[in-house]
């Protein structure tokens, strides 16, 4: 059954795991969050980190920042949770207008920025294996990516724990009150219909295993059900003995470039057969919490 | 940003959606659950119902019902749940000769039924997009299976929902005695390595959404931290009134070719963009309670 895949036990120095690349990292194979485009969400059960994609979603990251600055989020609720899908929260009265929470400075929609025009500047680590949905994948700066190079274009990918910007029927109805997290299978029908600003990089936990709502699309059917959000805020303004200190492992590495190499084809002793291929959501990007800053 | 988009609310009376589809399905788009080949996983929180696939994996389907029927599962526990990964249920104390549980008459471990030569008298729904991982994709009886005639193989595939019996090292050290079922991202790493055997077709969140464990792989640290199963059964063996009557929807219809269609190419009017693809692990095999069944 397994005649055609390598023994995994075949003692092949070249072939290293994950978790032999990771413990052979050098420092400069890693990069700091910036706190400007981190995000916490506070929640009763711990915080959840997003690093935020200005590359992607200049306005969203924008309109986000200034809703967090403002207080926007603190108070709103987790309102809905569906299986296999997404988390999402939201003012839960904000299709009442005497009670919805009012926005000072920041602005209630955007246009959508679903995608954009191809940025050379911008790195893009294509992976090997094809996509059944886009004609490139990859990863641009530690975010899922794809691009269209006949049409110029270029997106982020719903990978799991990848943040967007929920919005109604119309494009520009989005715009950072409605936010939701993919707790699931990749939903890439979503791809290029809605804003992804970001990545959950830390705590998605606290997200994924809430109970799924009963209501229709996972809403939940009663008040007292919901996930409070205590606060959102940017990490810049968070004294820094309170931040969360994080690494994402850069991606466009030779390092990174190994990384998906071992994924592709696993030579962990379990293995009996080897993928050769990997999906572009199935690729991990690490995050590890960073060494100990200098204090200032 | 959409404009090669065909305008969402297009009027197109050919164009369906899967609500709509479904709406007008015949009861001949259905079919029960065989009670044979059905097992009710129960826990404090509720039934999750596995629907088994005896034409993929005849012995390991064989051995789990003889284990459920001499009672092995009850009173064991989930003790593993990884986040975008799997949950994991078994005996906690398995590597404790002294105090893990007896086997009667079933069998500890079976050889690996990780794939098997293709069978004609399978159906087999091919989908018409590809796959990163295999040469072809589709839907054998409900469950999403991978084909490679080259090598005259098929086998099940690591969708959200598959349910597989973990193994050590060793190809047949597996056999049904620790389960798991997948809850994330399809890790399609794990196909052709390991036994899938069954799919969770209800109750899915009464796993999904268990707390994550925070040890290595997920493992609960603490045994009062783990969810005990109640019992196992094979439906057949549950009074009829106790049953949970479902209806899959079948895979070799038109109107399972119409879904995949409606998915393809969503047209709900939210949509501003059309994917134009779709992957094995996002098509949604629909599942209903049956309509009242004739008393006996």
């Amino acid at each position: 059954m397994v005649e055609n895949a390598p023994a995994a036990d075949s003692p092949n120095p070249k072939v290293q795991t994950m978790a032999d690349l990771l413990a052979a990292s050098k420092p400069g194979d890693w990069r700091a969050l910036d706190p400007e485009n981190t995000l916490y969400v506070e929640l009763a059960s711990g915080r959840a980190v997003i690093e935020l994609a200005p590359a992607f979603a200049p306005g969203h990251v924008a309109n986000i920042k200034a809703l967090a600055r403002e207080h926007y989020y603190d108070g709103l609720a987790i309102v809905r949770v569906q299986d296999n899908y997404v988390v999402q929260w939201a003012d839960p009265e904000a299709d009442k207008p005497a009670l919805a929470r009012k926005i000072q400075n920041a602005k209630r929609t955007l246009p959508g920025e679903f995608d954009h025009s191809i940025d050379p500047s911008l790195s893009f680590n294509r992976l090997p294996d094809g996509d059944v949905y886009a004609p490139e994948v990859g990863f641009s700066n530690g975010f899922p990516a794809a691009r269209d190079p006949k049409s110029n274009k270029m997106w982020l990918v719903h990978c799991y724990g990848m943040v967007g910007a929920g919005r109604d029927v119309a494009a520009d109805s989005g715009g950072g009150t409605e936010l939701y997290v993919v707790i699931g299978q990749a939903p890439r029908h979503l791809d290029r219909n809605v804003t992804l600003f970001g990545r959950v990089v830390q705590g998605i936990e606290l997200l994924s295993a809430l109970p799924r709502g009963t209501g229709a699309l996972g809403f939940y059917q009663k008040p007292e059900q919901r996930a409070p959000i205590k606060s959102i805020r940017v990490a810049a303004d968070v004294p820094v003995a309170e931040r969360t200190a994080l690494e994402v492992l850069r991606t466009d590495t030779t390092l990174f470039q190994d990384l998906i190499e071992s994924r592709r084809n696993r030579h962990e002793e379990w293995f009996r057969f080897q993928a050769g291929h990997i999906e572009l959501c199935s690729v991990p990007v690490p995050v590890r919490a960073a060494a100990a800053q200098p204090s200032r």
